[in-house]
């Protein structure tokens, strides 16, 4: 499953920096809603007790010699027209599951999740997932045709897209085989490989509604779109009209700068909180029908099998659902104490309500503090604080989302779901912290 | 002032794609109220009746062979473990003003706003703006020294800082000078360098309050914070207290990964609304004082020349502003008819209320687009509706922040400052449109 070897760009080694007073009293009353507040909304007055445990600069050797940084003159401005991560993050890549396709134009790499802050990846860590490569497309060569059930076929060029009425909007994306590989008993090492192929940026582009009024769509049998991308597979998908009315974007910019060529540069159909692969890239044709099209793409692919042998296809939003990204697999606590333990939280379906944190296994679950703005159909991040003595500990997260939807344990999803699908799996996530503070991906029920 | 070759990705070349009858509404009525109302809640309703006129697929070269990537095998995942922009997107990077300082160390590099979309700007293209160049810190001998009047002096390492409670939270950053050349009749040429030092991000980060409570700060005699760098120039920067203790962080993420070593990696100071000199980059050290402390960065610099000779020191908070970023000075439009005009709007003290546009040259203003989220000392994407028949036109913008504030004309603000300023000129910018379709720099009043 790749290297493992920098799963933190800085390993996790806490000390304590609560007072032992504090850390008895979260120990004791964990995080409730009063004390959340208190932390909310006065972090400086709820930590004014709190000890004084850092190491004095005397003591350190490594800052009683001036580093050369500070002694020299710099690099000039420009040195790198388009800026680069650090050196010393070149482990913070996206990487590849060896094995899990047959050829590496029809794989996934993940996102390194475990070492993000925030709601936005940045756009050169988006996890990828391609059915024949990606590919350098000249924009200028680029059209996109609306046709089918309208008045009058369109093709467009990128420059008449760029000059039409836009919209930005901040949306996670995520894949419809994230957390594939847990509905059996393969519990991949790290959060990278369980939950990476989710990302979240801010895209912009022209709403589907507005190219397909221009080109007059069939209001009385329109039911549903085809998206076709200009890679070599043709990749097809069929989606809902009412989706794609909503709030689906033609797209050309992503976290502000048109979109990267692994995530379909010049154009790609965003279809928020629907599952990944209706996401196409290279976007070149939207035709209007009236049922679903059963391509290749969507008859053998991203189908969902229950227990009763059945199929269940067209499944398409992703669910509410949550994990915690620090401590996560891989990782290891060094010291005991105060830990913020960190994680995401997104709803296909609207907004995350909350957030809650159990640290046995399920049997207590508290309120984590969710940071703003909670966005429809983005990521949202949640913080909870924890003590860690050296106890065994089994780490777990669970949102419920705007529509009271909460997200099911491994055992709820298994009873609905079956063990037999590769889709779908929106599962509590269970990290086992064990007494030596490494951290695994354990399965519960 | 660098090259222009490619001042947009895309030229703009426009051909109507609204109606006659809509394109004369819009001429004699403006964008009021009613009409705004009618595109944001139901952009299909409002677009219903447009005519179709683009180019059909069989007319077209360019379509009727299949383009090599259509009919073949793309490249794998990873081919870029950290991914990079198109190679089509080559131009657009951020770019320097030869001979605006002595060395290369010492300058600024321009962020390409007239390319941007959204309010996240890439890091990759955010602004530069060092006093002794920048610097590739090894975060393990990274540290932030906490002093002064504090009960208890401390040295955070970086693990230490990455344990602790964070939040993370979109802010612009605009440096002092950004628009400085405009003060007298220098009009450059671009949107890039006249307001290029201005960029946005995801931080996340330690709230500095969080570190003074930690250490013991004494809240009696506390006035100050002195901010102080790791790079070469040591900079130094007297932070008031109200604004470190409102909502600056010490910050080590941006747009979900850590800082960019130009931008302060590991550690820089976050101070949302404050001119980015007191941003300190590669943060090393937090004094609390009881009074400014007047050092070479802040006695010689970022002082504001006012017109009875006095000198205005420690202003500091960027004020209400905005400008459109597309058509922007070196743009070119090609054709008649529709365009989305669209910019950017902020203030350092709050929220925007709202954005006005005007194509008279500020004899009439009509209310824009505005994108949510809108978010305090954030950046707000703004859009207006506009056909262009060919006649010179003065395009402005004009944004009213949450305290109700409105960005002065140049007329205004030199009224109140005189023309000896460097520093903090917020005044509304024109474009002119020529006859031709290029757009030129032009300062009114």
């Amino acid at each position: 499953m790749g290297t493992e070897a920098d799963q933190g760009h800085l390993q996790l080694a806490p000390e304590s920096f609560l007072s032992t007073d504090l850390i008895n009293e979260i120990q004791r009353e964990g995080i409730d809603s009063g004390r959340r507040t208190l932390i909310r909304g006065a972090i400086a007055a709820a930590t004014a007790a709190i000890a004084v445990p850092s190491v004095r600069a005397a003591d350190d050797p490594d800052i009683v010699n001036l580093p050369s940084w500070t002694r020299s003159l710099g690099k000039p401005v420009v040195a790198n027209p388009y800026g680069q991560p650090s050196p010393f993050e070149a482990n913070i890549v996206r990487r590849q599951s060896p094995g899990l396709t047959r050829t590496d134009q029809s794989s996934v790499s993940f996102t390194p999740l475990q070492n993000l802050f925030g709601m936005i990846t940045p756009s050169g860590l988006h996890f990828e997932r391609h059915h024949q490569g990606w590919v350098d497309i000249d924009p200028r060569r680029h059209r996109l045709m609306i046709n089918g059930l309208v008045k009058t076929p369109l093709v467009f060029t990128m420059e008449e897209l760029l000059r039409m009425p836009s919209v930005s909007r901040i949306h996670f994306l995520e894949c419809g085989a994230n957390t594939g590989l847990e509905w059996g008993n393969v519990a991949v090492p790290t959060v990278q490989y369980t939950h990476g192929m989710l990302s979240a940026s801010e895209f912009t582009g022209v709403p589907v509604s507005l190219l397909l009024e221009r080109a007059g769509i069939d209001r009385q049998r329109a039911k549903v779109l085809l998206a076709e991308g200009a890679d070599g597979s043709s990749m097809t998908r069929t989606i809902n009209l009412e989706n794609a009315l909503d709030d689906a974007l033609v797209a050309y910019g992503q976290n502000g700068e048109m979109l990267r060529p692994e995530n379909g540069y010049p154009l790609r159909l965003v279809v928020p909180g629907v599952q990944g692969v209706s996401w196409v890239k290279w976007l070149r044709r939207l035709e209007v029908g009236d049922e679903p099209w059963a391509t290749k793409d969507e008859a053998a692919h991203y189908v969902d099998m229950m227990p009763d042998g059945t199929h269940r296809q067209y499944t398409s939003i992703q669910e509410a659902k949550s994990v915690i990204t620090a401590p996560s697999g891989g990782q290891k606590l060094l010291k005991h104490g105060y830990y913020s333990v960190t994680g995401l939280a997104w709803s296909g379906r609207g907004t995350v309500e909350k957030v809650e944190v159990s640290v046995d296994g399920g049997r207590n679950w508290r309120p984590a503090r969710v940071e703003g703005p909670v966005l429809p159909k983005a990521l949202t991040r949640f913080q909870y604080d924890w003590v860690w003595q050296g106890e065994e500990t089994l780490l777990q997260s669970r949102v419920t989302d705007s529509t009271g939807y909460a997200q099911p344990s491994r055992a709820e999803l298994i009873g609905v779901r079956g063990t037999r699908s590769i889709y779908h799996n929106n599962a509590i996530q269970t990290w086992r912290v064990g007494s030596d503070g490494e951290v695994h991906n354990v399965q519960l029920g």
